[in-house]
């Protein structure tokens, strides 16, 4: 076990005393057993591992003061490898997991046996070393709990996230059942042309999200231009023109709603420039914005409105062609008639 | 070290196998220096642990080997216990981080260590035991990370949900200022008299929350009923009397919501069951709810109204206590008024 090297590593060997002190200072709870499993010594570590006294261990049977008396489990499994070692003459290692009644507590270790032999090889013991498992297991345990508590309050804060956006998409029906609809459709059209545009999954389902809240800002227009059946005079166009900022406002307070909120903001801009709050130009319109602006005019030429009715599908889809590089962008005309093309097989 | 009982134990003892099992066993690096530091033996689970050759070791001063050739660090603390009893010649343990260059990683081990004497009683060299605590370690620091992420999370949690009220707030205030500045002040009434009720702080807070938005089914109601100058027909009456239930079917799909929804469900009841929507009567209406109904109608008062102007203070306080036991819980009146003496010095 010591690897010797010469004469002097022998003089060591040859003293009994530094074994002794190797296993005093072992934190290792370490055991001796007769042939009969009868305990005929141990360590300071192990009795207090165990938290038992002295007169419940010395000369008496190792299952008796564990195991109930037996060796195996139910399964036939050794209740401790030591246990095996006396079965089997052989060395056994495993994991042990021990109550403590004294603690009111389980206490896990690992534990290897070894035979012990006299000169003439004959098996008279068994000596078993235990190695206290338990802080790092509980560590462990911690840890798995914690772990587990975390994945649900991160799922918590999605699905608040989630529910935030349907209270707010319920907010906009309580106040006006066609923007409801119309904001569902337009969702809806939005997430397919991103499909359309090879987008990522998450941009995709971003521009659903953004399609429900695109109109939150309505909220704060009043009715009476809302729902008004004739044309809008100047100053009338100039308070609807303010809904993607008053929405912006809304929302402004929630960190989460960050990216939806710029989306929103800008899903009124034209890609040549003329378009509201900003006149912002092509590429400078954030993409998911230019995917709203087309999804947001079919779905509104092709509902029946206070002050006109529904226009035929071809039409529709003819004036989004029609505005393809200086209402709409372009690319995202390519894709929105793709899926037109699709659905509705017509265009 | 090993409890002795009678013969039985000398014989075994005398064993000079058993010793060297245990250690054999153990789990536990075990390193034999002479007096100078230099290495004469060791066992596989200490090779094991540094990860270094035998010819690195075996011959080789300790400082040398791990701790380039000093034996204590710049505020003279021994660099390893066993050092520490090489110069002073007692036991001596502590913990100890190494670097393992072979596992780019450092180990952190629980070290014990004790002179070794000759028969004579002089000191010719010591031992140490390393017990590796690195496991242990690796899990207490990813416990550490973990619940640090869980605390950001939890935190998050809680923003996302005062986020969410505030912008509900900010939907109300968009829809129609006057709603905006009396859910501000019936918020702050009905923490103050939850206060002189002596609940306890975060059923205060909650008051305060439900008082934000109390009103936010009022997003569902026209502008022309909300507005109007005169005198409420029983028909347009009925349609203000459903702003609790359209609250609750907005802010319904919320989870975290569920307990200030059935507040804000209720806070239009009479305490003499004569309210609405659901008639209930004085402790089957929840506390908060009671709390609401007076700081409602005491804001409501004092406000100047599209169809009234505002109630001198007396007056409105004179008709709350009036209304004590029928409109309103007189427990919460009470407190009501503590308030308004505080305050106001009045009544």
């Amino acid at each position: 076990m010591l690897n010797e090297n010469g004469n002097r590593i022998n003089e060591f060997m040859a003293l009994e005393d530094i074994k002794s002190v190797i296993i005093q200072a072992s934190p290792c709870g370490v055991l001796i057993v007769d042939k009969d499993g009868i305990i005929i010594g141990y360590n300071d570590t192990f009795k207090k591992h165990r938290a038992v006294r002295h007169e419940k261990l010395i000369n008496r049977k190792l299952e008796d003061i564990f195991f109930l008396g037996k060796r195996k489990d139910e399964q036939g499994n050794f209740l401790d490898p030591l246990l095996e070692t006396l079965e089997t003459g052989r060395a056994s290692s495993g994991e042990l997991e021990l109550y403590i009644s004294f603690l009111h507590d389980t206490a896990i270790c690992r534990v290897w046996s070894a035979p012990i032999r006299d000169k003439d090889g004959r098996f008279i013991g068994a000596c078993g070393v235990y190695y206290d498992l338990t802080p790092y297991r509980r560590k462990k345990k911690q840890l798995e709990e914690v772990n587990h508590i975390l994945v649900q309050t991160s799922a918590q804060l999605y699905n608040q996230h989630m529910e935030t956006i349907r209270a707010f998409a319920n907010a906009i029906a309580a106040r006006d059942n066609y923007t409801r609809w119309h904001s569902e459709k337009v969702a809806e059209y939005a997430q397919q042309i991103c499909y359309g545009l090879g987008v990522d999954e998450q941009t995709a389902n971003m521009a659903y999200l953004a399609g429900l809240l695109h109109d939150v800002g309505k909220i704060g227009v009043p009715e009476a231009i809302l729902t008004k059946p004739g044309r809008l005079t100047q100053s009338e166009f100039d308070i609807i023109k303010k809904h993607p900022n008053i929405g912006v406002a809304i929302l402004d307070s929630m960190q989460n709603m960050k990216d939806i909120l710029t989306i929103i903001k800008h899903h009124h801009e034209r890609y040549d420039g003329r378009g509201y709050p900003d006149c912002l130009k092509g590429d400078d319109i954030p993409l998911l914005s230019r995917v709203l602006a087309v999804a947001d005019s079919f779905d509104a030429m092709t509902s029946d409105r206070s002050y006109r009715k529904a226009f035929p599908m071809e039409k529709a889809i003819a004036e989004i062609k029609n505005n393809a590089g200086t209402q709409f962008d372009p690319e995202v005309v390519r894709s929105f008639l793709a899926m037109v093309q699709d659905h509705w097989i017509t265009g």
